[in-house]
């Protein structure tokens, strides 16, 4: 048995010592960084089962906390009056990545259904570049992830319509997959203007067969496979970006470095 | 269409006015409330797929962040060492709610091969106590929630270890469903002396026949199934404390009391 007290180099450790954020050691971090997830529903979504924002948080546990910031309805208009709430210039840290995930809702057509969600493309673009550089004055280091709304099944979201509304649902459809298409370009193009990495899931998703079932449930929204797609794109793009989760530092001592008989010595 | 600047209110709002946190409105605080669940690998695997974290993230969307301090192979002794980093007693936004699921390594039987993990359940009881003392040291409104070890199948964990070290695999196991229990029932016990809510995980999961393979993966961590046991037990124990997600304010307003022509209304 190991029992505290047996350690040769202190007592036991009752009142274990408590260490400055971010002190030497490196492991015993007060505050762990963050990732944020900034977006709309699709984002407020991502804690669903098989959701994209669980797994990352899963890929990054005990690295970083994977923090949602999704708000379901939201155009890029309204999300430009969260960026002072959610971000603050003086916080004292700022995530150390952000995705940002709008257009979905900005693409949706005029004279339709969801036309009071509607942001003109050019306007759209604009207002993902004040949203990048309200992060950038955040945090010049932090990470910034554009991410394109995703393609849009047509038929799907007729379909998801009619479960609504039956006989009264509209027969034009309120969101097109080219219209989609159309915000996504803008996204990738604001993108590489401002020199930060772009996931285009519009187009990454229409490369697979049968994605319009695959990956949307109502033909806007991710099923668990359209989720690990998103999560696949994020990982691999956070990694290339440098934050490699096995490289990261666990924020405290992982359990096989801790002396049985002198717990104490791991968290000095 | 609607266009900003057609509010008339206002102008159009291309600089969001920045409300203080925990303005007036109630609706746009900065910092939404956190859940934090601290413990060892059951809860540090909690946002797995279908894990009891991310399942409770999803259940309090947009209402509080759940927040994993999960530490696998940890018991009570070692957690004594983080507690004033996690929950540090100056900390400007204690959780609203903490879980403290320690036990299964502290249960380790002595002379086995994870006698290294071993804290005699009296030490567990303390420990548990000091854990408890110092959370409401940092806040005396927190809601707390002891949860005690999960049961054990034996079988299961005899088939675990074979699978990792074959024929060398002790035949003795490392921990027994029995000894889980002591430990469980010393948990209720200090949660009775201490007026706190506790979940008697160890108790409910046997209440369900099979309960061996159905909840445990490998005779200690949990199936999907046995996530969903404990998300349940934690939404209905939080929800008698009080924490009803549906009474709880969004943390910015539901997208659909946004005026489209006007949008700045909602936001002030």
């Amino acid at each position: 048995m190991t029992t505290p007290g047996s350690c040769p180099a202190t007592t036991a450790a009752t009142h274990p010592p408590v260490c400055d954020a971010g002190a030497a050691s490196g492991s015993q971090k007060l505050v762990r960084p963050r990732l944020v997830l900034f977006g709309d529903s699709i984002t407020e979504q991502s804690f669903r089962p098989g959701g994209w924002g669980a797994a990352l948080s899963d890929t990054y546990s005990r690295k970083a906390d994977v923090v949602a910031r999704g708000y379901g309805g939201y155009n890029t208009r309204w999300a430009l009056f969260l960026i002072h709430h959610i971000f603050p210039l003086d916080g004292l840290a700022p995530p150390l990545a952000t995705t940002i995930f709008f257009g979905a809702n900005d693409a949706a057509l005029l004279g339709r259904t969801s036309e009071r969600q509607h942001v003109p493309v050019s306007e759209y673009k604009n207002n993902l570049k004040t949203i990048v550089n309200h992060l950038k004055d955040c945090s010049n280091s932090m990470v910034i992830v554009l991410i394109t709304p995703p393609p849009v099944d047509e038929e799907g979201r007729e379909r998801f319509a009619r479960s609504l509304y039956g006989q009264d649902a509209r027969k034009l459809p309120e969101r097109t997959n080219e219209m989609a298409g159309v915000y996504a370009g803008y996204c990738v193009e604001l993108a590489r203007e401002m020199h930060i990495p772009c996931i285009n899931i519009w187009s990454k998703m229409q490369e697979t067969e049968g994605w319009q079932k695959l990956y949307l449930s109502d033909g806007l929204h991710l099923t668990p496979e359209g989720n690990a797609v998103v999560h696949k794109e994020v990982v691999e793009t956070l990694r290339n970006a440098g934050l490699k989760a096995e490289h990261m530092p666990y924020d405290f001592p992982h359990h096989s470095k801790i002396d049985g008989s002198c717990p104490e010595k791991a968290f000095q």
